[in-house]
C-alpha cells in the first residue's frame, strides 16, 4: 500500500514535471531529459511508468479527462453546467489540466491523438443533454450530439482566449457568458430560470469537490503545482 | 507601377513561403533561412519587407485580418453571419488565413502580440452587432461587446476542432452550427427567421466577393498555395 502510494506520487511528479517542460517548451521541443531533470526521478522510474514522450503526452491528456466527476444532479442542464464551470475552474488552478488542453491545441504535436479530449468531452456533454432530454429540459428540435460538438468547440476557443488576453484571469466570467449565450437556443426557458450560470458557481462547485485526504490517493489526485 | 506590383508580388511570396514553414515547424522552431529557401526570394529582399521573424509573424496575422470586407447588407446580422461564414470559407482556401488562425493560436509564439487578431475581430463583430441594435434587429437585454467576444472565441475554437477532427471539411457545418446555437439569444425572432446562416452560404459570399484581375493587384489579394 505504501508502495503504491509513492509509485503514485512519483508517477505525479513526472506528470507535472512534463506538463511543464511542454507548456515552456512546446511538446516537439522538449526533450525526455528536460523533463528527467524537472521531475529529480531516475531515468528507470520515469520508463518504468511512460516509455515515450508521446505516452507523457497520452498522459496528461488523459489527466485532464479525469474531472472529478459532478454529483447527480436532478437537473441535467445545471449538471452540464457545473461540469463547464469546473473545468474552467480546474483550468485556472491545475497546471495539469491547463497542459493537457494546451497539447491538445498544440499544432506540434503531431503524433498525439488530439482528437481524444474532443470526443471524450463531447461524449460526456453529450450523455448528459441526452438526459436532459429524455427528462424533458431540451427544446423539441435539439440534435443532442451537436450540441454538444457545439459546446465542446466553442469552450475550446474561450478558453484560449482567455489565456491570451488576461492568463485566465477572467475565464469564469467568459465561460458563463458562453452559457448564457448558447443555453438558451438549447433549453426550455422554465429550466434557464433555474440554472445557477454565474461565474461565481465554480468555486461553490470546488468547495463542494474539493478532495479529502482519503481522495488524494485513490488515483485520481488534484494536482498542485509545486 | 510595375515595380509595386513585382514588390506586392515577392511579399505576398514570402508571406505564403512564411506561413507554410510556421505550419510545418511552429512558430519558435522557424528560421529566417528556411524560410528564405521556401520562398526562392534574395535575402535582401526579405529584409526590404520585413525585419526579422516577429514582422512575418505580424504580417500573417495582419493578413488574416485583411477579410474581403462584406458589403453592407440591409439586415446587419446578415452581415455578421457572412463575415462569419467567409472567414470560415478562407480557412479553407487560404493557407495564409490558416496559418493567421494557427499563429494566434501559438503557445510558443510568446512575442508576437496574439491579441491583435482577437481585438480586432471582437471590433469587427462589436461595430457590426451596434449596428444591429440600432437598427432593432437585437433583442434588448444584449451587450454588444460581450456577444462579440463570445462569439469570436467560440469561432476560435470551433475552427481548432475542426481542423483537428476533419481538417477542416466540416468546417462550415460547424460554424453554421455554431451560428445556430449563438443567434437565437442575442437576435429578435423575426430576424432569425429571414438570415441565411446554412453552410452553402459560404460559398455564394465567396462567389459573389472573387477578386477580379483588377482586384488582386490593389495589396488585399487573396492568396492561394502553389
Amino acid at each position: 500500500m505504501v508502495k503504491q502510494e509513492r509509485a503514485i506520487r512519483t508517477r505525479k511528479a513526472i506528470l507535472a514535471a512534463a506538463a511543464k517542460i511542454f507548456e515552456e517548451r512546446g511538446y516537439r521541443a522538449a526533450t525526455i531529459s528536460e523533463i528527467l531533470s524537472a521531475a529529480g526521478v531516475t531515468k528507470g522510474a520515469l520508463y518504468f511508468h511512460f516509455s515515450s514522450k508521446e505516452e507523457l503526452a497520452q498522459g496528461i491528456l488523459h489527466e485532464q479527462d479525469q474531472w472529478l466527476p459532478i454529483p447527480d444532479r436532478a437537473c441535467k442542464i445545471q449538471q452540464i453546467a457545473d461540469t463547464v464551470l469546473l473545468h474552467a475552474y480546474r483550468l485556472q488552478h491545475d497546471p495539469l489540466v491547463r497542459a493537457g488542453v494546451r497539447l491538445s491545441l498544440d499544432q506540434q504535436a503531431e503524433e498525439v491523438d488530439r482528437r481524444g479530449p474532443f470526443t471524450h468531452w463531447g461524449d460526456i456533454i453529450g450523455d448528459l443533454l441526452a438526459k436532459a432530454q429524455a427528462q424533458g429540459e431540451v427544446l423539441p428540435h435539439v440534435s443532442t450530439p451537436e450540441t454538444a460538438d457545439v459546446l465542446v468547440g466553442a469552450f475550446a476557443g474561450v478558453q484560449a482566449m482567455s489565456q491570451i488576453m488576461s492568463d485566465y484571469q477572467d475565464l469564469l466570467a467568459r465561460v458563463s457568458a458562453l452559457l448564457r449565450h448558447l443555453l438558451p437556443s438549447t433549453v426550455l426557458p422554465s429550466v434557464l430560470a433555474a440554472v445557477d450560470i454565474t461565474p461565481g458557481r465554480a468555486g461553490i462547485i470546488a468547495t463542494e469537490l474539493r478532495p479529502s485526504p482519503e481522495n488524494t490517493a485513490n488515483g485520481r489526485p488534484t494536482v498542485r503545482a509545486d
